[in-house]
């Protein structure tokens, strides 16, 4: 039998942030990751298979977000953004019971954020019906300030709108004008845009509802509460002579949007990595 | 040991026509069903913890639309129809080359209604991105009459609008105009819709192309080509003492937008059974 050598002591890769969501809007959070902690490495997992997952029941979002996880904890991911706000609401209570790793949704974040810039103490929140229904965020800001007031409207052709690329166009804005009157008319002076699509049509919602009013992107934010939680935990990535890198994956890869968000939010996503989930 | 009796001779009930869709859109072709063959009992399955299936891989497709059928013949199914325009289109070769009862999809029966209804050879087809991506409906209207010019043209926002119940809207008008405006350039006399969502459309539609464009509805005519399917394989329901029963299955109950559908075609949907895909 050959001798055993020992292994060269090599450094190993430094582990990941694991972030998920239900398709491609997760790269507004992941853009967000990449300005405030160039040093980190992020591992994308985007559920593009099963997206979306706005009009879908509890039971089969957390099985969802409990596989995707798996995935990302594959990849030795240190803690795990769910990077969508309807697997946020629904999922992330199930994975912190669950999993070892530090996990943050991007609901809190986003509710912080609407308690800080309200001013007239009425906040708007939008987003997919599973979310609004969800009340989610009407339990975290009431959780931080029980004195505001939350308006919640679903806006479900918003991702459609999004994903077809009609940004800046006259029918998304009739539709915008649709489902934020309500919020203007119960005066409003925050808006969370609670799904991570939104932020895409940020120029958009603030034409319609005017300077007055404080659109809250829970992209930013989340990225802050990352920062705050690898400091925490002491899981902040060391100076390392691996760069950091960006690696996206998606579980169906035909997703003609990839590429207009990797423009839209200035993304370096090389080659697109493949993940099955449900055999 | 007791002695063993004979079994009581009881009648089966009669098997049903199997009907699969990505969601809930493929109970237009259901309430054809219903209309012309109502000695025939039906099982319906919808996909919605999946659903949509209009912007995923041929390979995901296909891998749902097996495992659907699967579910189909676990009830007896003892023919398959393949209620849904992007599985019509991508995955029932895969169906006809495994199964070894009778499949139809939706393409070839709305193609061959196309082929009959224009009088000046230009049709367009409208439906989602797979769909069109898949030049499906051209390659069955070219089958059947290769002097026939075809203009297609993916509507993706449709089926966002139909769920959102906008039918009978000022911003569904203009997304229609936006959609249909080309085909109408180009002169089209007739158009398939070929989702089997867009029945519920077909009023706004309509008035759009206005009455010179003949709207070919895919439901109908594979309502016509099941019953042909079953005469000639002799698979007609016997008269039973059984009456034919609609049963409705969904991979994920939370789908709002049934009761919309069981009310606009008419439907009596009594209680919706659960089925699991994918563990």
């Amino acid at each position: 039998m050959p001798r055993k050598t020992p292994a060269a002591k090599t450094e190993e890769a430094p582990r990941p942030i694991g972030v998920f969501d239900s398709g491609i809007g997760g790269l507004t959070v992941v853009a967000e990751l990449r300005r405030l902690l160039p040093g980190e490495s992020i591992f994308y997992i985007g559920d593009t298979a099963r997206v979306p997952y706005g009009g879908k029941s509890q039971s089969t979002i957390v099985r969802y977000s409990q596989e995707l996880a798996g995935l990302l904890l594959a990849e030795r991911a240190k803690l795990i953004v769910v990077a969508c706000n309807t697997a946020s609401a629904l999922a992330v209570q199930s994975l912190e019971e669950t999993l070892r790793v530090p996990v943050t949704g991007v609901i809190r974040p986003g509710a912080e954020a609407a308690v800080k810039a309200t001013r007239n103490g009425k906040v708007g929140v939008i987003g997919t019906r599973a979310t609004v229904y969800s009340k989610a965020y009407e339990r975290a800001i009431e959780a931080l300030d029980d004195g505001i007031e939350v308006i919640a409207e679903p806006c479900p052709l918003f991702v459609p709108l999004i994903e077809e690329g009609w940004l800046d166009d006259e029918v998304t804005d009739r539709v915008i004008a649709r489902y934020l009157e309500k919020l203007l008319r119960a005066g409003v002076d925050t808006i969370v845009l609670g799904c991570t699509h939104y932020p895409l049509l940020r120029g958009a919602i603030q034409k319609f509802v005017g300077p007055g009013v404080k659109l809250v992107d829970s992209a930013q934010n989340t990225a802050i509460a990352v920062q705050k939680l690898l400091k925490q935990q002491k899981l902040t990535a060391p100076r390392s002579k691996h760069p950091a890198k960006l690696q996206v994956a998606l579980t169906d890869p035909g997703a003609a949007f990839l590429r207009v968000a990797e423009e839209a939010l200035g993304l370096g996503i090389g080659e697109v990595l493949g993940r099955a989930v449900q055999k």
